[in-house]
């Protein structure tokens, strides 16, 4: 039987400011990527959430980012390698103190935002972040694009790597997503969403913008939660993915 | 024989700025106070400083602090309990990822700056630093003021507690530290200092501000390492105990 | 004619987050605490909101605070003075620059917060806090709570000074706030926060706590907006305040 | 008679920590780039480096940054030009509070940093830049790089413009900076730093890194302050600029 994780941001608040809606997401998702301090997430944030997964069985990854609470982590920095090596572990180090009090343990890795674009070609960058990830936990497994520099690296370097696709996002014929400032960059009919996430659970395949079908290898689909019709969208995900015979479940 | 721990406050520079002298600090001390980010300490320097004191055996303790950068931790924040808590857990689970990467692990928790005068008597907030080390780990030591709330809290809810005196701050006849307001708060004669240092460790025994004979239970010696002058003196502290016949070590 | 200013906080947002519904509240009130930085508020969305007051001839204040985004400046902090003088200095110099390129300028100044609490008793803060306004211009107004010593600081050094009440707001038979930690210290039936308006605009007096008249002196009235029921809240105090023949206006 | 502004960074210290030797430098140089909080530079000491320099009567510029204090601003950042506006704008106008309140003003712009070299080829950011100075005021003067596309965009944008050269870097054939990474980047030799200064003042010329006599175009010449050598070489250039019929002097 063909299975899928299901991974999204969480904790993305900070302090007075909330942004996700962790309470709607965990009980979708099988993958929570927790926001570490660096672009959003609080310390208490981060506890609340770890012990909600952790309750509720969802599997805890580290959202790591630039240090750029001011642009969310959205602003490509020309970090030195050791400083984000070293930044890298820091926020990993951080969010596990939380998993460990919950019972749980900072299952693997991810990206966020601009430092998730950079190191898809970035090879610099791209090292620096799996050698904080090895800094950390030399077994820690590493979420992100198929065919990036990142994973490139991360295997290499002994880690295991987890492939993922975004739901909602376009894709070119070579199988890069579709970037943002293009139109029709982001699916945003529903049914379409969903439709899509089913056949790239059970067959690697989805339509490329200019109709052609390309493979898209994923083990963890990317689901968004920052809006109130983003949680229902990824709950119609997840209830037509399991329609259709897919187990969803946090990649082994 | 006599033994006595000697810690000082390393590695609080952030990014570009520079304070300890922590190369030659950590050729004298036996645990080092390593800074965790929240009054300084960015997570290079955190690195750094982990791989050099485990080189040299020295013993690494996570110094906590308020979240304020700009104060160097040394202005009182009225944090809510739950966040407090979450604070320090945050720090020292930072801390941890550069210590195991060294070989080494974070071996203690000692307050900073504000955080540490407030909960000499702040029991609420006593409470929550004890709280924040209990999330990361119910056996970790901490480091305080003999007769605090903080050491008293901490040993009820079970953790092992550490005292210490300084070496260059007088004391009333109660034994409480004479506030850094008042007037001769600060002992500035280096062999008064070195003095004190070595009755203090083989007998419990320091002259108070009235020149009454007190007695300090303290298992460390806290020195000073911001300045070239600070740490000449600590080595002579270190050198006139050890001619003295008190061992100079971490504490068990 | 009566007449009543109406404030409330705006452009509490930072980079990604979001808080107040700017554009809402400044078709309701006259005068806008315009966050600068330090609790809330980063500049693109100073800019934004300035320009917008500026369109609609709403006034626009400095809301000052503590720095400390991660607390909302919600935490009560021991800066020394010359300090916060400087760091209220500022941000009313961050904030001018916007204003300036509306058209507009700084027209008052109002701590937030824990700054704001801490200068009704705070001697010494509420002096730096006027310091600070003096290094910005001698001339301006701050806003406060009637009997605060901020205000009394302020109108000693010759600053304008503008007493202000609060719509939802339980007085105690002194006329002071009724602390939010107590039952009772926010009114939240929308029907009686509008008719205590009211009251208070046309006579200068409120029901305290235990049903006792009191004389609240108040140029302005504080009406929040972090929350959409608050704004539509906000709107019916004012369309009630027009019915009952008071004019809504800023302050002279 | 020739006449040339000798131009360094000032208070580019935060809260407990120091950097620059504001106090000498102000006695060497006519022109203080003053760090606006960005990179460097807390509210007191940004008050402190004004009443200095208007005693003194050295003229006073803001010089921004990226938000980016852990990296002292050496990062270079992709900020979407909205925001990199509005943060230029809002570091000049905090600035512009102290200097009026020491009887000076903001006198010109210069970028700090990964900023500066950015804005030297980037027009996009260097438009961000010159939108965010015309926001603070459309007369104020920018200092930068002959040739940069940033003083080329403020050109054309009616904002006076200011050419500088670097007492200590190689330039290439094309007039250009050596770049830091390549070897004699930076000219370590006090007598040939002096002598390249002479002549820069003088004659308009500099020996390029392969020996060819190179135009350089420069109204004032940046040098370094943040060791204590450095100060001694600025005092040295300074010097010798005044015994070969130079007038150093603020530009006009």
């Amino acid at each position: 039987m063909t299975s899928i994780d299901l991974n999204a941001d969480l904790g993305e608040g900070f302090g007075r400011w909330r942004l996700t809606d962790d309470e709607q997401l965990l009980s979708v998702v099988t993958s929570a990527n927790v926001a570490c301090g660096f672009h959003a997430g609080d310390a208490a944030t981060m506890r609340r959430v770890c012990e909600l997964a952790a309750e509720r069985g969802v599997r805890i990854g580290a959202q790591v980012s630039y240090r750029d609470l001011a642009g969310f982590g959205r602003r490509a920095m020309d970090v030195p390698s050791d400083e984000l090596a070293a930044e890298v572990a820091y926020q990993i180090g951080a969010l596990e103190v939380f998993t460990r009090a919950a019972g749980a343990r900072v299952a693997y890795v991810k990206p966020h935002g601009a430092l998730y674009n950079r190191v898809v070609h970035d090879e610099e960058q791209a090292r620096a972040v799996v050698d904080g990830v090895l800094l950390a936990d030399v077994t820690l497994p590493v979420l992100g694009l198929p065919g990036s520099r990142f994973l490139d690296v991360a295997e290499k370097a002994g880690l295991p790597v987890v492939t993922e696709a975004f739901a909602d996002r376009a894709y070119t014929d070579e199988g890069t997503l579709v970037p943002r400032s293009q139109d029709g960059a982001v699916i945003t009919d529903p049914g379409a969403v969903v439709e899509r996430c089913v056949r790239l659970a059970r067959s690697g395949v989805v339509a490329s913008r200019s109709g052609r079908d390309i493979g898209v290898r994923a083990r963890s689909l990317c689901v968004h939660g920052d809006t109130p019709g983003a949680v229902d969208l990824a709950r119609r995900v997840r209830t037509q993915l399991e329609a259709s015979g897919v187990r969803v479940e946090a990649f082994a």
